[in-house]
């Protein structure tokens, strides 16, 4: 066997209830080779497709096929290459094919084994195939188990913009060894580490304390849970994002129009983390010189430089906002632990940087 | 003016209730020009794309963008080729494509004027971009009008089944204007028909005895109007048919195996019909052999002598049906307004043909 299946393992289980969509966030360090039998509680179908990229598949696709083959599952892969270039229509149309071509009924399952890409695409092609099937999310980046397999957001990106086609598609499982991060390139989890200051920033509490005062590396399982509970409370009161749900848009309104600014080449987690630098300072100015100087000492523990300037960037955000609107909606601190939405013209936008 | 705004006209509306997901259907004759004002109530952006075919097209496609227009709308269309053959991926990624290049936005509009194929492709595109925009669905078949453009299933074909890439997506507006079926060629509205006999079976009451005794064409709005409301009453308490919705596909086990059979050239509908009197005769004999003879001298009325030979359907139904269960369940009649679905083993339901 290429992992043990140690009875030991802890599992620890979030629910996201959201009424017939409900699922679990199983948790877990070491516990891939469980999947098999947590997919065995939860769907009848035997047919499985793994859909992994090639690294990822390097270190993980064999142990999470021989969990699913022990646990009685038909297992089928498809390796597609790594990066954001995969989540595009065609390759999406390619895995439809394959399901097709499988004759995978509605009870079969579509398991996501990797990071936001793979889970993004894979998750698309779950939510559309036969009006959805089944879809396991195993998510192997830091930025994936703590947001992006979380919350249903599935989709490909156009020519035209990132993530333009897609549905709200609700996983069975959501299941994640931490043990996986081992393998993580460093940029990859800065581009995590990233998005874990919006949620210290959102929480306020341990998250915060963890990320300002200690190691997340050193207490990784915990980091992962708190995040994954945030994001799971949160899309439980606001599943399709219309009201709440914006609140985990902080640091993303800069944020995007850094990355569109960078071509893409900056990982979203490091545009996020300039974005949370730059509303800090506007949501200090916005609300009568308040003092965030410990949370802007936060983000500057993990080198957030900005590399553009900040007029071209609010000039960018307000331009890609005129065909829609007149106005912005951004997220503002008031202290960590304390942020909220705030609609603001175009004007009043502009002057807080 | 292409069409006359007529305030006399009585909008006839039937509420489909589903929470957040909750439309009209509203019903008219000759109502068209008021599409506009009508979306003007329900929508903010600015933007729509009509989908249409070109049979359509030739007939209401000037009219409805007219009243779109003069309701303030920026009025694009996409007119395809008619017949299922449109159903299909690339053209659904056709049209993806046209709302990216246009810059659609979540609150702008797709239209689907036309029949089934229209309306389940357009549906699909609408239910996809952006995670989904809104969609109304203007029916201009029977067909249309009393099954497919109710309900929220949308999709494509794929080589390997009908309808195998698709979602549950609900529109904004279901908007039918009985007038449109002036022009509807015949062969297209005894496929309506055949779904009609579907309902009146169902229904037992008024609906039977307008297709049993009269002409569905004398009382055609009432008609259309019956079978819409007692498709949405039943969408309501199933939206993804998990059970109740099941009663809706009376008929179509055998009509599916039929309209295979035919390689799909025998319209829906026509499939349909024959499907329902194959099953009022196991019906029959499931229950003693009661009497279905009222039942099946309706069937009859419109023409159902069955061109295939039975046993050779269900073989191929088991056949199908192998991959996935040793069962099957299908939709009963005990008499017209009472039907029930009952599970049955395969040997079960061959010796009842």
């Amino acid at each position: 066997m290429l992992v043990k299946r140690d009875a030991g393992i802890k599992m620890k289980r979030i629910k996201v209830e959201l009424g017939k969509n409900s699922y679990d966030i199983v948790l877990n360090q070491g516990g891939l080779a469980h999947v098999g039998e947590e997919l065995n509680k939860l769907v009848k179908g035997k047919q499985v497709l793994i859909v992994t990229d090639e690294n990822v598949a390097k270190f993980y696709l064999a142990p999470l096929k021989q969990s699913l083959e022990l646990a009685g599952y038909k297992v089928e892969e498809q390796v597609i290459p790594a990066g954001e270039k995969s989540k595009n229509p065609s390759t999406y149309l390619e895995l439809i094919d394959i399901l097709g071509n499988l004759k995978f009924l509605r009870d079969d399952t579509v398991v996501a084994l990797g990071g936001g890409v793979v889970g993004d695409l894979a998750g698309f092609v779950a939510a559309t195939y036969m009006r959805g099937i089944n879809l396991v999310q195993v998510p192997t980046s830091l930025l994936a188990m703590i947001d992006s397999s979380i919350g249903g957001k599935v989709g490909v990106d156009l020519p035209y913009g990132k993530n333009l086609l897609g549905a709200f598609y609700q996983p069975k499982l959501v299941f994640i060894d931490v043990d996986t991060l081992s393998t993580l390139p460093e940029n990859e989890w800065n581009n995590g580490l990233g998005e874990g200051l919006k949620y210290a920033l959102l929480d306020g509490g341990r998250l915060f304390d963890i990320m300002n005062d200690q190691s997340v590396k050193a207490n990784l399982q915990e980091f992962v849970e708190l995040c994954a509970d945030y994001k799971a409370r949160i899309v439980e009161k606001d599943e399709k994002e219309s009201d709440l749900r914006r609140l985990l848009n902080l640091g993303h309104t800069l944020g995007h129009a850094i990355e569109k600014k960078s071509n893409y080449e900056l990982p979203h987690g490091e545009a996020v983390k300039y974005g949370l630098k730059l509303i800090l300072q506007a949501s200090g100015r916005l609300n009568g010189n308040i003092n965030l100087d410990n949370e802007i000492t936060l983000i500057n523990k993990y080198d957030a430089n900005i590399p553009y300037d900040v007029e071209e960037l609010v000039s960018l955000i307000t331009n890609d906002k005129k065909a829609e609107s007149d106005s912005i909606n951004a997220v503002f601190v008031k202290s960590a632990g304390n942020c909220y939405i705030k609609k603001l013209s175009f004007e009043e936008f502009k002057k807080l940087f």
